[in-house]
Order: structure tokens, then C-alpha cells, then sequence
């Protein structure tokens, strides 16, 4: 039997778990897999997530964000085509089209092409093409130019960052640790995915580190010399001059070359892989391109992250190669935080806002506690700022957001925890977590804020 | 209907949380309740597990460590009399007989008399004094006794800590804080609530801070002066000049005194109150003073730390004025961490040992994983090492021990919310846990650590 066919699109995080995952299974059970991965860009598993700390000089060099090379794929087995970009997909025929003209035939075809970086009409030159001062924060090829541009950069230049979530706010910090000025303009709130009164505390620890803060502003444009060097940026009812224009609007999945393919997507385009990764006969998908089932609604979400994308990546594999791993949804996970201007914010959330409550018919109920990270005699005590919200029904666990110094985001993963195995808001407050003075307080700040959301159910 | 009656013995955690929670709840629902704590000695609410951050000098005063005073606590309607100890209960008369010769009445006893730290033959003098120079570290006056000696040593003096688990870990950060040499002997291994590579590990790491560590050694006795004045400590095999002499060799439960009482107790002296909190009729017990069931055994374990007195304590005022609250077991999480000598670790642990697991037949699988607290090209990155344990048959987690650098300890927390749930090492290997280059890997070290036992099963 001639070995079976996998072609992965996309060399990313989602693709090359998969490809690895498949052959190491494949290899244990003796099954004969020949898989070949493509991909348009140069690079390979990169951490998309570490570039703003590459910008920002914490880490030295992009090798150092590579998690495996073409050379260590290609070791392992993998037919690595870099520079190959999927231009279509013929599902009877069982071939992917490539810009180099080649059909590369299928058994099983695995959809792992990521995301684009949302750039909207007034982001580009009238030609379509870039401003040369003015781009996104995505592949490492924009990080290496964000580095150059960063570098070249006089001290004391303007960078306005467009756009106030998680990207904006870790690109804010690295353009303060190189010595720029930052403006964040944002369309609704800083990190509008937080409840408004945790969105407005980080905003306050931004203007604290000395980021002018633009909320409920619509850009507008750019002005720029005729060079298509942009000098300032308008908005609904303000403008500010500068030198640098980093967009950190979303990202959108990447999916137009499947058009006309038969293999259906989302409203917003997204594949909607099954529990195993399954989106149709023969083909699978995974990562950025993707949305997930929600654990606590049963709908669909689009939450482009590297953690869905290196787990689904391995149950892809496992399940190519003949294995039954399942990926069992997402409750919105999410954690960065901001280091500049003497300010220092970890922020996280997991499970539902106020709003996606309300639209699922939970009757929520949600209060913010305040507290501190460690005993508040200890010399290391910083504050941290809880918001818990449950349902009066059931009393279950809903969704949980967390601000606060060292060590308060990452708190974040045991109310996920709760979240994942359907846990009521008494299970946060009551179960038994760890203390010792110098990491907690007596009776866990998670726990008090949970303790207080149930005494008002 | 004259106020219903409640004494309770002891004015620390689980007493007082039981007082104030008492009177709150009554007030809401317009019960009468008197209220009256007795306690042996001079302070309340006090945080014992803060004591040596005061000893090392971390902490300025023990008023920081006072949680509240005992005005305080008059001030809320408490009858709280200090300096009386409670020396007989008799339960037909309903009355708690003091050590002032009073006998004080109730309705419903509270018993949250702590523990007595232990203290063999060797440690006392023939006639059963204290050498000056060695004590335990239990109560505030140990703190204030330990800060005395500690200020009056010379630079350079020698401090021998009995014990090796988390107190003894605590004094030698502190005593090393304060410039001493440290020798720390101890009956089995460092840490031997940990897996034996945990503590290797651990032992490891107090060895590079410079603390001498002598596993394996029971302690025989002492060189004292004619004043009493220890100056060495002898153990099987060894022996050591020192200035100081700490004892850390665990706790017992406060019980003697409820001796023919009726009041029933286990092997240990333990109190074993249920869910409620009850022990027998009209009496209630919690704190250090009790045991708990084991959440994942159904067993009792005595585990005196101060989250399960503050939790049962609360749960116990609410059950003595009406309500229903109850404390639904122990998983046996403990943290801490120790820092000095240039060296610093977080250290914490969950759920059962292998020894624990297989006496409740289980069929443990478990394994160390090595890894970072943040991505590895973060500048922050400190080494992690997680020991993951779980059942072959049934997949369930049955205990996690971490330690590791800042933020290493507080994963614990994830871990154990796992097991409050009854969740597998899978639930762990794959829920939805939060990433950020400075906070974590993509795939979370915990997870790693529980895939890679998942893979083992």
C-alpha cells in the first residue's frame, strides 16, 4: 500500500504540530504517512506572540523566537516547501494549486494558513500598496521590519499605535522601552474584550506610563509626504503628528484561496473544524484560520491564539495517523501584560463578558474585588483588581477578569479550570488553594472575589 | 427567647471567622446570638505563617501581622477574654471550666484551640523548662522571643533548625536574611511531604544557598552551659556548635484538654468535624485543632493550615446562626518558597503522594518534566520542574508537586482546581489556560507535564 498523502497548508504553529504529531504516531504504528507541508512566507513555528518583545530589544535576535527550523522539519521527515503559497484547492481531484503552478496531490489535506492582519482601505496608498512608515504586527518578516524602522528611528519619535487590545498594548510597551513617544488610538475602549471597569483601569495605567490614550475614536487617515511617508494620523476630532503608525486592528482568517473549493467556512470565513479537526471528507483544519466551539455556550467564536492552534495542531496529527484525540473548545483564555513608564499591569480573562452572558440567556450576576497578589505585610504586596461574574440560576462559574502586579494574571488559569469542568462560583471560592505569605493571602483574593460574588446570588 | 449561647475556645482564625460570621448572619436574619471567645493567651487573629518574614526582618512589626485586635473584634460585639484558657468542657452541664476557676455556659462550643508545636524530651531541660537559646516558632510571642535572640546574636552566629519541611524552610530564609550560618538537620529528607526528586531538588538548592543540609539525622540531644545555654546539637552520626536552636518539627492538635469530656476525637487527638463543621451535639470544632477528609480518598488527613481554619471557621459561623454552609475536604495544596543566598525557589504541591495513591489503591503513573515559567527567550525565564501523578485505570489526576522560579509556586492553584473537580490528567494536558511570552510557554508547562504523563497511561 503506497503511503497515504498528507499536505498541510501553512508552516506555522497548527501545521507543523500536525506534521510532526502525524509522522511520530504514523512511525508508532507502523503506518507509512508522506507528508509535505507548504507555506508562502520564509519562516517556520515561529512565536508570532514574542515579536513586540523583539521590537521592544527584550529578546536579541528572531532566531531566538524560532522553535524549530526548516532544516529540523525537514530532518524529521517533513517535505517543507517555503515560498509556496495554496492558491486553490480541487477537492474531486484531490490537488492544491500553488503560485508555482504545480498541483501537489492529497490524501488528506490539512488547512493551517493562519490569519491576515486587518489593514483597512485608509492603512494603504491609493495603489494599494504600503506607506513605508505604517504597518502590522505579524509575520517575523514585520517584526524584522519594525526593528529596522524602530532603529532607525530618531529619539523622541511618535509612534501612534491603532488599536487598544492585546496587540496594541504590548507594541505600546515596546515602543516606550525604545524611547518613543505613543499615542493609542482605539474605536471603543483599551481592551474593549475586558468589562468596561477593568478596561478603564488598564487604560489608567497607561496614561500613568505616559501613553496618550484615544478611546471612541474612528481613524479617518493620514497625512504624508509625497515620498508616502506618513506624518500624522486624523481621527473623529483629533489628529497627531508622528513618525510611526503601527496597526494592531485584529486579525481576519486566511482563507480566500479556498473560494469556490466546496469546503465551507463560517459567515466571517473561518473554518469550523468538528472535535477531531475535521472540517469535511479529506480535509481537516486548524489554527488562526479557524474558529472554535465555546465550551460554555455550545456557539462558535473566532479567537485566533497560538494555544488552540499548537493543541488542535497535535490532535490533527494524532488523529491523521489513524489516532482519536479531541479538541474540546475554548472558554476565551487570554493574558498579556504592560511594562513601561514605571507602570506594570498583567491582565487576563477567561469564559464570558456580561454581554455574551446575557446572549447565551445565563442570568448573570458580576462584582470586581480589590485585594493584593501576596499578604498585604509582605514587602512584595502589589494590588490586584478581580471581576467574577456567575449565573443566579445554577450559581455556575461564568467568566473571570484579572488585573493586577506580578503574579496576578496568571491566576487566571485556575478559574479556567473551574470554567473547563463547569464549576460553580462556590467551587472558586471554597475549593482548597495554596497560600504561604509571601504569594497570597490567607483566603485566596481569587477565592474572596468569588466568595463575594456568590454571597450576592 | 433569651440569645442563644455560643463560646468559642481560641481567638484565632477559625474562631474568630466563626464569631464574626456568627454575628453576621444572625443580624440578617435577626437571631440573637451571644457571643464569647476565650483564648489562653494574649493576642488574636494573628498570621503564624508570617512569622519568620518578621524574624527575617521582612516584616516590620507583629501589629502588621495582627489581622485585627482585639478591640476590634469587642467593638463588633464579641465577649472575647484573652489570658483564659479553657482547662475542661462538660457537656452535661454545658459549661467550659477556665483556668480562672469560671465556669462559662453555652448552648453551642466552638473548639478552635490550635495546635502545640512538637517539642521531644531532648528539647526541654530535665525539669522541663526551655534552654534560652531553642523554641519552636508557633505563636506571635515565639515571633517576638526568635526576633529578640536574633537581634542579639553576633554577626556570624550559628543557627540549627530541626526539620525539614515548610517551617524549617521559612527560618532558614529568615536566618540567613539575617547573616547567620545555617544548618538545617532533619529526620528524613527536606521537604519529605514532596516526591523524593522533588526534594533532592530542593535540598539542592537551600545546599547552594549555603544552608548545610543533614538528612537522615535524629536529633539526640544537646551541650548546654550551667545557665542552659545550648551550644551544640548532636544526631546520629554528627554534631554541630551553634548559637541558636530552632525547632520546626510539626504540630499537634490542642486537644488535652477536652480529656473525659465525651467529646469525641481521633487516634491523633484530632477533632473530625463533618461537613458542617459538627462534632457531636451542641459541639463544633476547626482549625489545627481537627482533622478533614481528604477530598480524594474520603479519608481524614490532619493538615493544620491556616486557608482551612479561615474557611471552616466561616462556615461554622454560618452554620451556628442558622445557615448552611459546608467544607467540602482538603486536597492537601501547600506552597511556599524559599529565598537567600543568592538562590530562590517557589515550592508547592496537590493532591496525593505516590505512597498516598497506591495505599488507596490506586494505580499511580508519574513523572518530572523540566521546563520554564515564561517563553524561553524571555529574559525572565527561571527553570520549572512539575511532578504530575495519575490514575493508570481511570485517568483521573491525583496530585501535582512544582517548584520553580517567580511564578513557579502559585500553578499549583490550576492543578487543584483540577482535582476539586475530579478532573483527568487530560482535562489538565488540554483545557484552556492562558499564554503570554513573559508569563508562560504556548503550550503551558503544566500541561506539558500532565501530556507527557497522559502519554505514559
Amino acid at each position: 500500500m503506497p503511503a497515504e498523502r498528507v499536505v498541510i497548508i501553512g508552516a506555522d504553529a497548527a501545521g507543523m504540530s500536525a506534521a510532526h504529531q502525524a509522522l511520530r504516531v504514523a512511525a508508532a504504528r507502523s503506518r507509512e504517512l508522506a507528508v509535505t507541508v507548504l507555506d508562502k512566507g520564509r519562516h517556520t513555528s515561529y512565536s508570532a506572540c514574542g515579536i513586540p518583545y523583539w521590537m521592544a530589544g527584550e529578546v536579541g535576535s528572531a532566531d531566538e523566537l524560532v522553535a524549530r527550523t526548516a532544516e529540523e522539519h525537514r530532518a524529521a521527515g517533513i517535505d517543507l516547501r517555503l515560498g509556496t503559497a495554496a492558491t486553490a484547492v480541487d477537492l474531486a481531484a484531490r490537488t492544491v494549486t500553488t503560485d508555482g503552478g504545480d498541483d501537489v496531490a492529497f490524501d488528506q489535506l490539512v488547512v493551517a494558513t493562519g490569519a491576515h492582519p486587518v489593514v483597512p482601505d485608509w492603512g494603504l496608498r491609493r495603489d494599494g500598496t504600503a506607506y513605508p512608515n505604517v504597518g502590522a504586527v505579524h509575520t517575523l518578516d514585520d517584526g524584522a521590519e519594525w526593528l529596522e524602522r524602530f532603529e532607525a528611528a530618531e529619539p523622541g519619535a511618535h509612534v501612534v499605535v491603532v488599536g487598544g487590545g492585546y496587540v496594541g498594548i504590548e507594541v505600546a510597551e515596546a515602543a516606550l522601552a525604545r524611547g518613543f513617544g505613543v499615542t493609542m488610538v482605539t474605536r471603543s475602549r483599551v481592551m474593549s474584550s475586558l468589562e468596561p471597569g477593568m478596561s478603564a483601569r488598564v487604560a489608567r495605567t497607561l496614561t500613568e506610563a505616559g501613553v496618550e490614550v484615544v478611546p471612541d475614536a474612528e481613524v479617518t487617515g493620514f497625512d504624508h509626504d509625497p515620498s508616502g511617508r506618513v506624518s500624522a494620523v486624523h481621527w473623529d476630532g483629533g489628529s497627531r503628528a508622528c513618525d510611526l503608525v503601527v496597526l494592531a486592528l485584529g486579525v481576519v482568517p486566511a482563507t480566500e484561496f479556498l473560494e469556490g473549493s466546496g469546503i465551507p467556512v463560517g459567515p466571517k470565513g473561518a473554518l469550523r473544524p468538528d472535535t477531531r479537526g475535521r472540517v469535511t471528507e479529506r480535509v481537516w483544519a486548524g489554527g488562526d484560520c479557524c474558529d472554535y466551539v465555546r465550551r460554555l455556550t455550545g456557539d462558535r467564536v473566532y479567537r485566533p491564539l497560538g494555544t488552540h492552534a499548537t493543541k488542535i495542531g497535535r490532535v490533527l496529527g494524532e488523529n491523521l495517523a489513524g489516532g482519536r484525540l479531541s479538541f474540546d473548545g475554548v472558554l476565551e483564555t487570554v493574558i498579556t501584560r504592560f511594562a513601561g513608564g514605571g507602570q506594570y499591569v498583567e491582565v487576563a480573562r477567561t469564559g464570558l463578558s456580561l454581554a455574551d452572558a446575557k446572549a447565551a440567556a445565563f442570568d448573570p450576576v458580576a462584582f470586581v474585588t480589590e485585594g493584593t497578589t501576596t499578604s498585604g505585610y509582605m514587602p512584595g504586596a502589589e494590588p490586584i483588581a478581580i471581576w467574577v461574574m456567575a449565573d443566579r440560576v445554577t450559581r455556575r462559574l461564568l467568566g473571570v477578569q484579572v488585573l493586577g502586579g506580578h503574579g496576578a494574571g496568571k491566576r487566571i488559569d485556575t478559574a479556567a479550570a473551574v470554567l473547563w469542568h463547569g464549576g460553580s462560583v462556590d467551587d472558586l471560592a471554597w475549593m482548597d488553594l495554596s497560600y504561604a505569605p509571601p504569594v497570597s493571602t490567607t483566603w485566596e483574593v481569587l477565592q474572596i472575589a468569588a466568595r463575594r460574588v456568590a454571597e450576592r446570588i
